[in-house]
């Protein structure tokens, strides 16, 4: 069979390439140079449509100033508008682990979008003398500019859709705080029963935890919102005109909606990292403390005889092809998983961003996954966590209320009322003997019963809030 | 459009599965849960191979055990055997990143080779009364121990294909080793100038590296063929019959061609991640070498000006869109961004082992996970960087041998002659003036030329071997 | 030698203390228990005198609320006073690594504050049933919020340290920004010549970072203002009094002058380590950009031949035992060593946040261990770096020049003059046969002379700002 | 006070130098150049004894090859002997944390050894011209060589030292493994309830763990002793008279004790740092296991209530000062976090190795520094946690019973006596109602008493080994 091809030329050569697809020699170079993943930039849509956004606003500057007539603008805008809507990605094939800075990846934008406005302008793709992927899409910029800069809004957007799920996540657990409002129970330092408190005080943490995590992600992805667009190679501006910055920066402001600044000094702006260090490291924290929280659940609800067995998840499939009736956390389980990729990938981009020298830093492709995929396998994990498991969270009221009553920490309420050396007499007692503190403080005549009761009402052992309406 | 389906059960309760996929009822489940990567299990064929052949295995010991009749033994044979062959795999559907400790990746397994083997019974998928998932397929099994035995063999076959790559890469660094064998050069420590040497004894260290990582990282993979088949729910057996252990795993070595063992202690063998995490450490020591190695790759051939510029690497992709004629080193770089990941995923299977409780590991997806994607990326980079780069390799032999000539670090060959002291008197006059230190050892009358001349000969100074035949 | 003892007891029995320590029996059993690192939490005279703080504000509290006398208010606060001088931190022994969530820290505080404030009050050390360690210094406290609040503090202390150091390496790099504000060099752009930009705008850039990464560590100190003080056990404030909280937290920031502020949610932040994990990530931040500064600065020093040779770092030791007049940039490479350790011990500091469970995170002290050794080491490598490196940093003027001129990147800026392919033509030419690019553009007539100087002007190539006055 | 001192000089210049120490001129310049943790080598008795014997390995080699006369190597033998018995490990003053590859420790030894050998001859410290540190100390040697030699001989040392303390933890889980030999109990998976096992089977699994895990330790410690004495700076062996390597080489494995050889290629034997990166990896999986089993040890004696409740760890220190007779798990606790921070240190092992460039690594101090602390810490947590909390541990045995007997995973029995349908059937109302799965069976009449009595025997449940004698 024979596949139909058009030529296409760069400096090493000569090479066909397939006659209907959009990207063209470069892309098909770095096919060749990085089949490392089999994962192509394409299965982002974040990155292709700011890829996109980029070159709009790019091309929008230089029309504005007279480096690029009207008819080719149209039509790179209008390439450029029907990926931004979803067309084309993909074409967008290379790998998402590539040397080069992102050269390869902004190669592959400047040729899918060369030959679709071609098309537009009624070419046929690979008529570069009409418009040239790199003469004329590329105008003004550089790949290491406009890498950063599409990352940067990819990473913002994958980072929105990630607060949106934080925010369902924390109704989710703030539903379950009032739901369990007055549970009494027993809480624990160190896994020793400590002091009583309620289940929905605990509950209540898990939503406040997220809810302070949403706001530090918020703060951390304000920062990726300084871009370096029209710094060209190295933050000097070479051969970008005079004007160009502003106009560029504004046009993508106005396309993306976003509050996009200029950075103050484009050389440093050029191989600084720091704020993908930090927003990685924010998305850690979220990580670790998503983690902190499942391991929670999947304590609370062990069991259901020889465990904890405070609460239950509701059953999402089969536990066990062994065990009849067996139901596991899964869900907290997969998010476990989730947030430990997370800490691990903060560790590569780390060790990328330590790694780059001098004017520009060559490991931002790695960054770049890092990032996009951590964040939106963390958006997926936690709208998980809230509707197949959080929302169908039952507790064991009565089983709680018992190991309350059945606690030893109970004698810590006593501790003002009859000495700290009493206290430690009952507890030394209830331990050795299996009963209650309330009976041996009663049959030991410290306290009278109104007293005690008083003493050890739950809404005074908890502390506990007034139930909110 | 209709879909045509047939429908199936669970615990929880009826689903209607499209009628032409393998999988069943607790595949569905699990892609509803699980939708994290959009990364499917099916990916690595290594992971499916071995997941059918554990399956095998353990029907050929069924069927010696009397458990299984003839006609539902050479079902599940025939259809094992299909997959082993390739056949099927878009069919192992569920995310790479699931909760269960793996039950979904086993039980997507059990469905699929259920309703391929009731096709070859001359039945239709779904006909589980003749033959099911749980009670034929998965019969004497638990995910508990064919999980990680089929992780285990597909980690195996991951680490040879990488083993045979980084021989390859081996075989470059050599062949370029004896092609520079007599190239002299300046040495250097702590990126100062210090001794001279080859630029053959440079390369061979590359390929000496690669050589005794190789080494390690075979023995490191023996540690993993010690599986738990047969050990059922936590390692105790319980339901699997007497003698089904030894059949089992001697079945499946026979299948696999592996020198397979059953654990002596299955309970321990059950909970124990400690061969993975060995041999994730000893992959990330391979990349960390790995990683040394590029960016000394990218160090010497910086420039190709105001840069070390003693090594081209080959020109494979234009490097810039802006810089004409720039080639940047981007196969090296690539290289070290999978290492990064390495680095990285290491951390998550750290993380993923320690969080293990009690009689079971509940995060072996994601250690199965890091490490096939790790061992995979890595084979590909190491191939780029022996085909696309080391082989390319050309020095720049004249520019090396006047870095020689002109270095200061000549004068510690003097040391034994001249003394220290007068040693550092040359070497500093050296540095102040920019002449070259046999010019002032000469002029000062330190040495006769003749004397000088020998001890200054390239293969005395760096010591160099005869050129291997 | 018989050593005078005084004996001690708790709930496991009776030992002898020797007579003149001030800690007791508690510290005692720590100290068995604990034998791990041999460095003993006084080693931080900022976690000493932060308990000693948060001690003294409780007996305040205490105090105003009627809970403690005149007279025994007075000894606590003369002793807490005088360890905020300085004194007594030799008897703060317990290890720095230890179990029970800073249970022997607290323990050894207030053992050693009642002890001295005892002698105040001219009774002898032990004398307990005059001032109890447990009854009177920890008195409406709980391990669980005195010793979070105490190592919030003391981190807050070393930040500040860190902070102002860095603000001392930040003049030191935009002093040497306006030294070398003319140099023309060479940027690079991954190791390869890029194009020209001045060594004023390289070190400009350095002083950059340094100067966010303050701003951004100023931010996530700010986080650790929050405390728990009087949160009791696990935030419920079980046994502190009404009004307790507020006076605490009151006097605690009177006597530290920091704006402390309690959390809104006691609960949640007794168990919370988010603030922990957020200073660490943005530590490591510092940490990777600091190293990555440090290996700029070990490349552009490297020579004094055979490497880049742009600048020359200040001999400050011998650098070799057998190669006269060798310089290594040791100091650089104790930074990066520093910076490694801290991106370490940031992955320890996750872990042990992740650890935590349920209502308190047994594994707070691994984490102020990490946190202040990681905090002042790095302060004490960041002054080293100033003022035993950059200060006496100096630039390769006439060879920086040089390679500019000889450069092929100049060609970049002739782009727009002569055409991408021209230029690439001119390119090939010179590296080919190793002449100037200028030479080439004037033998070729591509511009007249007084252009293409006008082009290749520093101030144009580099995009000069004006010399700030 | 006027402090007496002498006078020495470097290339730097002229220095005072108290009388009264051993060090000189090049131990005083690291000190003011690497004031990072305060932390001097000395702290390490494994280091200071290895420089020595690394030391006097060398002088005998070069009295041998008649290099150094016999007085010389008489004084310089009798100093290294002093040192290896313990003596002025106190004038080891350097920081642990230092540039310069090790250049300062190599000084600080060669400086201490000459000053002493002078007093041994009867001179005074720093007659020079009797002794050198340099010329006669270090001779034929250069830091590259002698600095990796020693750390990996220090190193082997203190593993041996972990070794010995793993081999004590492993005897005391073996021993509670015989005293729980009988005691039922659940098994658990994914923290749910699984199928029966013994306690004695669950400690059994822990003295394996241990074992396994020193076997892999025992392993990767024989990689260090492959060292690169003789290689002087870039393993050229430039000025090592002939004959020197296999002479120090066998001198210093007579001194060791140590099967010590010189590796094949010194080249590549003295840039390469894979053998820490292994050990490190090996060591981060000891302590990746041994978190596990705290976690563990932290779970089954959660309570005493409120928790699972199994076994007693014994009290070793009162658990809180505000609730009476609160014990806590305090030694896993420490554990943990020893653990937590060698798979911190692991990281920076990886990057400092993942750093070094060309022919040497300049980051081992850091590497030395992690491995050292590493291995130490982890030799006293193992031996607090046989020692203070294995030995001591109690069973419930009672409960334990109980909730075998109370158990719904008992049905997983008899799944092949009564069907996986029926058993499922039962298994739904036992969690449904709270009764007992015999009891339901013998009311459904699905079993026989004795048939039932038979397969719930504890023996075959847990398909118990017989008892070792």
């Amino acid at each position: 069979m024979s596949v139909v091809t058009r030529t296409e030329h760069d400096l090493i050569g000569d090479r066909e390439i397939p006659a209907d697809v959009y990207w063209g020699v470069h892309t098909l170079r770095a096919l060749e140079n990085f089949p490392i993943t089999g994962i192509p930039i394409g299965v982002s849509p974040y990155l292709v449509e700011s890829l996109a956004a980029v070159k709009q606003a790019a091309a929008a500057a230089n029309h504005d100033l007279g480096l690029l007539d009207d008819e080719r603008y149209a039509a790179i805008r209008g390439a450029c508008e029907e990926i931004r809507s979803g067309a084309l990605h993909d074409h967008f094939v290379v790998d998402v682990m590539q040397g080069g800075a992102g050269t390869s990846t902004n190669m592959n934008a400047n040729e899918v979008i060369a030959n679709r406005a071609l098309e537009l302008m009624g070419y046929k793709k690979g008529d570069y003398d009409t418009l040239h992927p790199n003469e004329h899409i590329n105008l003004s910029q550089s790949t290491n500019d406009v890498y950063p800069t599409a990352v940067k809004i990819a990473i913002i957007m994958a980072t929105h859709a990630l607060l949106d799920a934080m925010e369902v996540l924390e109704a989710s657990f703030a539903a379950k705080a009032d739901e369990f409002h007055d549970v009494l129970k027993m809480g624990r330092t160190q896994l020793q029963d400590a002091v009583p408190m309620t289940l929905g005080q605990e509950f209540r943490t898990y939503s406040l935890m997220i809810g302070e995590d949403r706001a530090r992600l918020s703060e951390s992805v304000m920062l990726l919102h300084e871009i370096n667009l029209g710094a060209t190679a190295i933050g000097t501006m070479l051969n970008a005109p005079a004007g160009y910055v502003p106009s560029a920066c504004g046009h993508l402001a106005k396309l993306t909606g976003l509050p996009l600044e200029s950075a103050v000094d484009l050389i440093e702006a050029t191989q600084d990292c720091g704020a993908f260090v930090q927003h990685s490291g924010t998305l850690k924290r979220v990580a670790v403390k998503l983690s902190k929280i499942c391991n929670d659940l999947r304590l609370l609800s062990s069991g259901p005889r020889a465990g904890f067995n405070e609460i239950n998840l509701p059953a999402v499939q089969a536990g066990s092809s062994i065990m009849p009736g067996k139901v596991n956390p899964v869900i907290p389980e997969v998010v476990n998983q989730v947030a430990f990729q997370i800490i691990g990938m903060d560790v590569t981009v780390s060790m990328a961003a330590e790694g780059g020298q001098l004017q520009l830093n060559a490991f931002e492709p790695v960054i770049c996954y890092s990032l996009s995929a951590g964040l939106s396998r963390l958006r997926e994990a936690v709208l998980v966590l809230a509707k197949r498991c959080v929302d169908g969270i039952t507790a064991n009221v009565e089983l709680l209320r018992a190991e309350v009553e059945n606690s030893i920490g109970l004698v810590t309420a006593l501790n003002p009322y009859i000495g700290y050396a009493a206290a430690t007499e009952v507890a030394k007692e209830a331990l050795a003997t299996g009963r209650g503190v309330a009976e041996l403080v009663l049959e030991r005549g410290l306290l009278p019963r109104e007293k005690l009761e008083a003493i050890l009402k739950p809404e005074t052992l908890a502390n506990l809030a007034p139930r909110p309406k």
